[in-house]
């Protein structure tokens, strides 16, 4: 691909984003994708064959910015907790494009799988599961004597996770935004900071 | 409406809760309720005028069964946690509904609003919102000494809701299902119980 094609392909990427966070797979139009990404529909379909395998490709560049836009503590879940809804506030569009992939991709079981074994077998050991990381640390501060360990790690994660988006573009209850009272936002952030702290305390 | 149109209308609605819940807004196709309700698209939009007053009257059903379907009890958070994890395993649907709703219609703020008030003024003190109930029922808790009083009501709910929703079908991290272990069931709620718990004790 000549550097006009890879430039083509990276616009369509960023309007495929935008498009897919605002309206999901099957709400997207890619008329509007190739439009805004001044770019025709076959150069669309050449580069990624269909919608769904351009959702693909638009999923596949942000789940590691969904998983790791903010590192896990294990020794300051709290501070994890509020790093994460002060990210959801700044980056809506991620927790969008999780939510869609939930609902029209996978309804049940695990959202995030671990990425395609490398074609060559040397690399295979580096294949791992987006939250093994994330696993890890929250095992070793539960020796470490910062967080219960008669909780699963995977149970940890899965709830503080939960906590964290309380107030996200997901929440069944109220979704932040940015344009909020600042006492709002700072009021939510010390309940999310001390509920979490109590909840995974030894 | 007589009886013969009613009954189509029900078909309509129940027809039109499968398809929203399992394809959204914008990826439900009326051809398809009105396929399965055994009515035609003429019908469907003498009744509903469009695929949006049709989403509208489902949602506006189901909102009721999605606040309602476990009453909160101030003073056991733990139970109600528990209870709504076994309710979204057993009616995925609720959840899915109000997720499409979230994404689709009401990306931020109150994902529920005050029902409309009702035509005549006599009736007008009766409209309340939704979670009303459930706010009154975490102040009175507070007032007698089962929450903690640090923490405004409406934070407590929305909070104690993400915790039930951990594993649900909007799930970031897991979606649970009914064919899971039965062992694997138990430990989730018991981690849901114990960080209920402690989260909210005063």
């Amino acid at each position: 691909m000549n550097a006009a094609g890879q430039a083509t392909r990276r616009r369509l990427l960023d309007a495929a984003t935008a498009e897919f966070a605002a309206h999901g797979i099957a709400g997207a139009r890619v008329d509007r994708i190739a439009a805004d990404a001044r770019a025709n529909k076959a150069q669309l379909y050449a580069y990624f064959t269909s919608k769904d395998g351009l959702f693909d490709a638009v999923f596949g560049e942000h789940i590691d910015m969904i998983v790791n836009t903010v590192p896990l503590d294990g020794g300051d879940l709290p501070g994890y907790a509020v790093r994460l809804y002060d990210a959801y506030l700044e980056h809506p569009e991620l927790v969008r494009l999780a939510t869609w992939a939930r609902l029209e991709r996978t309804p049940t079981g695990a959202l995030f799988t671990p990425a395609e074994p490398p074609a060559t077998a040397e690399h295979a050991s580096t294949a791992e599961h987006p939250d093994a990381r994330k696993l890890r640390a929250i095992a070793d501060a539960q020796d470490s004597g910062h967080i219960d360990p008669s909780l699963a790690p995977a149970d940890v994660l899965s709830i503080v996770t939960a906590m964290s988006m309380t107030w996200s573009p997901a929440s069944a209850v109220h979704a932040a935004h940015r344009d909020e009272d600042a006492a709002e936002h700072e009021r939510r952030r010390r309940a999310l900071s001390e509920t979490v702290r109590r909840a995974f305390a030894p």
